[in-house]
């Protein structure tokens, strides 16, 4: 990018939101998936929508590349810059704009912290309930931008079912507002629901309008421990198919149980194979009803130990196991590789084993742990990006991962994204039809393919930070 | 159309799906919306994808147009047919394929009845939601493409909420498959929910898989009459306001009182200013509680009578009362437009007086009734379309509800659609960014424009089965 390209983007958004020192690039460079990182031309934290429009128009004009940025706690490489790009940071636009009682909405900036956005709209006694794991720091922005899935999915849904309404500049620089307060509408296309999830490639989000629900009246939370992985597995199947619909079921195997324990020291039990946690909550008696229903199952499928939390904090300590399963992980390698293959709920005990059948086959170590009532998995592979034979190890373990959730009617990705880490297995799923209606969807909204281009698929010969289909190849897109 | 063209579409379909007596043509040249006719070419029952396949591609090739159907209830005109046009009624394709009760999901053929899929669900223990008001009649397939609503629409959503996928042959002729038995999948753009409510300009739908979910164990009917419209709303706002969420909270005007009970002979009080149903639904003692809690706020509201259904058939009679509210209204005079103007929750009451505004500036009777709890009122004017000057005052009536619902942060449709009805609204609503997004994307996936042309939008040139701006222009639009 030539300098006076560079000066042009400094008039735009003021000398002091503009950056390009070699530290500040390098801290741009990378979100939270292993293996991917590229240094941005420049980065940027604009100040209101009219720079963003203008920074965007100069981007079609001088054909460079924008890259949207929350927090980077993206697990697929979405916000990775990509060649001759310019990050555009909204983590600053993180005003609470609104909390609307009546009608059950707030309208927030994109840059609102996920968890500071709950505790807001909790202490009004109202609820927001997606919790993607990095609740703590991602942004909101960020999770609609990928519609962020999280613990409390099987029973009150993901980001898009709480997106009433976005505002966002588009590729050519213009303004559009769409959805709003109404609880039903179907005016038009629903651009809206297309827009969540589509991973900063259609735009920039700059307001979003979400809906909030009646905070559960009641809350009760359950573990269980399992001396075989089968009966945990049993166990969710078991629930499902007793029409009782928990709001968390998550599971956790050995490995990751061991981690757990080295990390947080809160007494589990290192032989188990498996743990489950769940939750029930709602009003009135129902809610105890459905913790005996969940408790019978449990013990009728030889959980060694079922216990249910007395209070709020005990409550905390066993999700806390489950929230930190991530950070314990990381904590014994280098490099984490967390994926998030799913498949239908009914595969689930297929899919264990075969994600324990890759790590065996390839010699790999990988910990299992995730949303098991969405049929959500989180393998997570330790291994070491230094060293290539130890990654080229994981890549295989993957890719069997993978082609084994698609045969089984499942997908590459449940909550983290198809981005860059995701794209080579996108077609195998999508198929021809559907890969070529989403790159007609793209290049007719975005002609030049300037915003966040190479995510999720490659356009024509524009690949600008495209995942090589080899990942041997993958060297230029390393920095170390 | 040409006689060369029309032997080759018999080729595909066969004869005996073939049809284009003058008979044929005028059964498929309206919808259930007041206003629109027109003649098509040519009425085809195809038996499978093949046949849709080749069907598009010959429409792609000699340039007619395709508009698809199922059982014509629309109310917005979307399956009228339009200029060179041959309808593809799917009725036929009528086989509910599988209901899968591991994984709380049902595949279904486009022509499925929704109160038949409904009954054959319920008998499993499972549930379906979505219940628009011409369940007995309409398709699956339409309820897809409309994103139709309904009466449990409060607490439990709308179509889209329970599509999981869909398989269609898109307008190149392509056959494209997206979604599955997932209940989370983030990979590649969300086509499915983009093809939601696309009133069938995207493709014709030959499959569709969607999620069921537990039967609530209990359920307990309430209804009040008030003396005052003003009390009806507030109840509504404190119930909302107190985090109770109804299964369903049903509005009836005196108009429409008086036109049901004219028709059941319930016993309905005829000088009730207005009427809520509300029904309450979930397992163990909160149904009670939540009753409990609702009756109190009607109460509290100055209802002059409360009444809770002691059995079923009590509250079945209660619920055909709202039920039948159109087909009441829609015997009382020779034409009967039915709106779904819709405003956030919170403007209900003043949305309310402003349909009375309407109907009193404008000198027409207007019934109202609609769906409170979502803020999605059916205006329904009683006129009649032979007496140009009574239709021309009906039109000003809606111009008027429609413009004062979008400067109330409401929209054009809650349920019905865009298609021919709402054309000249939708800009008003979704501003030109939105409009352009919205034909930029037709025209990507639609490049010669022949799937349901002239729907929700016009694009360029090819104006056919536009509504003419000026409603004085409709004439050719008509028939009679």
């Amino acid at each position: 990018m030539n300098t006076q390209v560079k000066e042009k983007i400094k008039e735009i958004v003021s000398g002091k939101n503009y950056f390009d020192s070699p530290e500040d690039k390098l801290v741009y460079s990378y979100d939270a998936t292993a293996e991917f990182q590229k240094l941005p031309e420049a980065i940027v934290f604009p100040e209101d929508e009219e720079q963003i429009s203008k920074l965007v128009k100069l981007a079609n004009q001088e054909k460079f590349n924008i890259v949207p940025r929350g927090s980077g706690t993206g697990l697929s490489g979405g916000s990775v810059p990509v060649d001759n790009s310019v990050v555009v940071v909204m983590t600053r636009w993180n005003k609470i704009l609104e909390i609307d009682q009546n009608n059950l909405a707030a309208w927030v900036q994109p840059g609102v912290i996920t968890g500071d956005f709950q505790l807001a709209v909790e202490n009004t006694g109202l609820f927001y309930p997606p919790d993607p794991g990095s609740m703590n720091v991602s942004t909101l922005g960020g999770n609609v931008a990928n519609n962020a899935g999280g613990l409390r999915g099987l029973k009150y849904g993901v980001t898009k079912n709480y997106v009433m309404g976005i505002e966002m500049i588009l590729p050519n620089g213009d303004f559009l507002k769409t959805g709003g307060k109404n609880v039903k509408d179907v005016a038009g296309y629903n651009l809206k629901d297309f827009i969540v999830g589509s991973e900063g490639t259609l735009g920039v989000i700059t307001k979003i309008l979400l809906k909030l629900i009646p905070k559960p009246a009641s809350t009760i939370t359950l573990l269980a421990y399992y001396d075989r992985l089968i009966d945990s597995a049993q166990s969710v199947s078991d629930i499902i198919a007793a029409h009782v619909t928990p709001s968390m079921m998550e599971f956790l195997d050995n490995t990751t149980i061991n981690c757990v324990e080295d990390y947080t020291h809160i007494g589990l039990p290192r032989n188990a194979q498996a743990m489950l946690i769940l939750e029930v909550d709602g009003k009135g008696s129902g809610v105890q009803e459905e913790a005996d229903i969940i408790s019978g199952i449990l013990k009728k499928n030889k959980a060694s130990e079922v216990k249910v939390a007395t209070n709020e904090a005990q409550a905390n300590i066993l999700k806390t196991a489950r929230r930190t399963a991530f950070s314990a992980l990381a904590r014994k390698s280098p490099t984490t590789i967390l994926e998030d293959a799913t498949v239908p709920r009914s595969e689930l005990p297929v899919m264990m084993e075969k994600i324990i059948e890759a790590a065996r086959k390839n010699d790999v170590v990988i910990g299992n742990f995730g949303h098991a009532g969405d049929g959500n998995l989180h393998p997570t592979c330790l291994t070491d990006e230094r060293d290539k034979a130890e990654l080229e190890k994981s890549h295989r373990a993957f890719d069997f991962i993978f082609n084994e959730a698609i045969k089984l009617g499942g997908t590459i990705t449940g909550e983290h994204g198809t981005g860059l880490g995701k794209k080579q297995f996108l077609e195998g799923l999508a198929g021809i039809p559907g890969m070529t209606m989403m790159k007609q969807i793209k290049s007719a909204i975005d002609e030049n393919n300037i915003i966040n281009p190479g995510k999720i698929f490659d356009i024509g010969p524009k690949c600008e930070g495209s995942l090589p289909r080899n990942r041997n190849q993958i060297k230029d897109f390393h920095m170390h």
